[in-house]
């Protein structure tokens, strides 16, 4: 019997254990075809039928609509961050950005360098502890599209509402909190996430894109980049990311037993419920982040003398609780809380801060 | 004890057995940490330490210089199509590019999108079954780098020379033949190599450059395709391809204590001397590439009936022989012998295609 540490890490983050356990047991001889799904040709009927099931559980997962192409890339978010102008940003148009933390920043700054990006609102006001409400956003009247962060894995801030964008498209950074709770697809243009977080491995990218936005890449941009190159070729214009592909698979087939993004919605409020509840209970821990943008899935919080990080994080090691240091631009701990993580992760984590603080409160 | 078949994937390829063995006995806890290597953060000092330990095995397995940069990038030698240009062509500079099959006319397509390319010599000449000598090479004087395909995957043409092209950066995709065999990385200004034939699975290109050649990137060059950044972020400046990475890594191990390259290029000699020696010997069988030019890697070969294609495979797939089958554009059957594969396997084959002769021809 393995010992698994509870893994907090914000990513690559804690897979299910009965998602490795089976990809161990396939390691070596894929339903006794001789060989791993590693040393499969993509286009042999077997992958094919492995990356055909990931996408239509994904589908599942999420009711896609039909009119929606789900496409396995590489890159990850980063990548995405210069594919989405040269496909969606005409050279002369302009692009809607909210600023809520790092990693939309970061969307900001890549965009920029391939067109007008007018950043219509900012958390910054806030000092990045809420986020500001629409009627407050200087939203272009003809955007190419709007692109937002729904969760800021560093700054731990979330979206708990979708914007309404009218005939604009909507475009998200879901990499961390995709399929931690249902979704309506069609509010969206194009949804992405990297992997690593409540998908699958790093090294992939999926993207989910409404048909009227493929087409319209620039003459610069690069085959591999294009959508509809992409979308053209079932994400196999090239030999795609193969054991990555099958692994999110898996893990969607897990997600589905475990009674889909229904399901984890209860799981996943039980879990922020129980932590941001012993935190706020509590004089030693804080976290600031206004109620309504609490992040479901990344929960920083500091304690009361900074001076104890480093024994608070020792003591957590050695209880099998890693990884929380919190990110090194904000500092304190970091709790990450994806689907793989369940609500036994959290009291063993909650136990042990009550504990800490008990001894140096 | 699992049932390897003996795998002659043109890629995603076969990998070495004791290789996927370790990954299997590491897959839910990695030296007794409690998770996954694809559950550690990729700034975690040991997720560095497999990062930089495969890094160095690679160094040490191909002797590169130490003012060459080796990057783990994604999106496949398809991507580089389009970096190589974006960071090595100015915008009214010419690249000389040698075609001697589908790899590499594919790379010429992709270039032609981002700025002037000269096809210097074409293989077409001689029906891609020899390679035209660099006498024939119509080179521009002052090319921004000369690129070429040193073994083609599909065709079953390699390069037992390597072109001389003075101060001018000579580009090479080394996809389906790197560490097959010794090479002067010094030869080269910038080496390609998706990981799927001899490297690990897909979903990660190697891409090892002379320092020289970084900072050029045109403006319009997306972050992600930037060498310079790749290289000034050890490949982290995104989440990189981490498990991939690993798995290359374990590779390189089992490559040095295999006896390195040195003795690949041995085992390598015997298994395509086996192979090609057979098949000359043979009336019912043919390999019609000019014998200088024939891959030590991907033997594709006919059988002197084509309506015996389908009873050879299946009689293949029956005696674990698998992916026999030549691609879709050529026909025929392709026994793809990388690394991984040793005498054992060709062994294995040749047994079988006598058979089979005997029976049918």
């Amino acid at each position: 019997m393995s010992n698994r540490a509870f893994n907090f890490c914000a990513g690559p983050a804690a897979l299910p254990t009965a998602v490795l356990q089976r990809a161990q047991a396939e390691m070596l001889d894929w339903h006794g075809k001789g060989l791993s799904v590693m040393e499969m040709s993509h286009r042999s009927d077997d992958y094919v039928a492995i990356a055909e099931k990931a996408e239509q559980d994904l589908r599942d997962l999420l009711s896609i609509p039909s009119n929606y192409k789900v496409l396995f890339l590489q890159g990850g978010a980063s990548q995405q961050f210069a594919e989405i102008p040269l496909n969606l940003l005409p050279e002369n148009g302009t692009a809607d950005y909210i600023e809520t933390g790092i990693w939309s920043k970061k969307a900001i700054e890549e965009a920029r360098r391939f067109g007008n990006v007018n950043v219509a609102a900012s958390a910054k006001a806030y000092d990045y502890l809420a986020i500001p409400g629409q009627n407050d956003w200087k939203l272009t009247s003809n955007a190419a599209y709007v692109h937002y962060a729904s969760n800021e894995t560093i700054g731990g801030l979330q979206f708990d509402w979708v914007p309404q964008t009218g005939d604009v498209p909507l475009v998200v950074d879901m990499s961390s909190d995709i399929l931690s709770r249902p979704i309506d697809v069609s509010q969206f243009g194009l949804i992405y996430a990297g992997a690593q977080k409540n998908i699958g491995p790093s090294g992939l990218v999926v993207v989910i894109v409404r048909e009227d936005l493929l087409g319209h890449a620039r003459s610069s941009c690069p085959t591999m980049l294009d959508y509809k190159v992409s979308a053209d070729n079932g994400s196999m214009y090239n030999t795609p990311a193969t054991y990555s592909w099958y692994l999110s698979g898996l893990v969607f087939e897990w997600l589905k037993e475990q009674g889909g993004v229904e399901a984890m919605e209860q799981r996943n409020r039980a879990k922020k419920d129980r932590l941001y509840g012993f935190i706020d209970s509590s004089e030693f821990y804080t976290n600031p982040i206004s109620v309504n943008a609490r992040s479901w899935m990344n929960v920083p919080f500091r304690l009361a003398d900074e001076r104890l990080d480093k024994a608070f994080l020792a003591g957590a090691d050695a209880r099998g609780l890693l990884n929380l240091k919190g990110h090194r631009s904000v500092g304190g701990m970091r709790a990450s809380i994806y689907n793989a993580l369940g609500l036994d992760a959290v009291e063993a984590l909650v136990a042990y801060m009550a504990e800490f603080e008990k001894e140096h409160g």
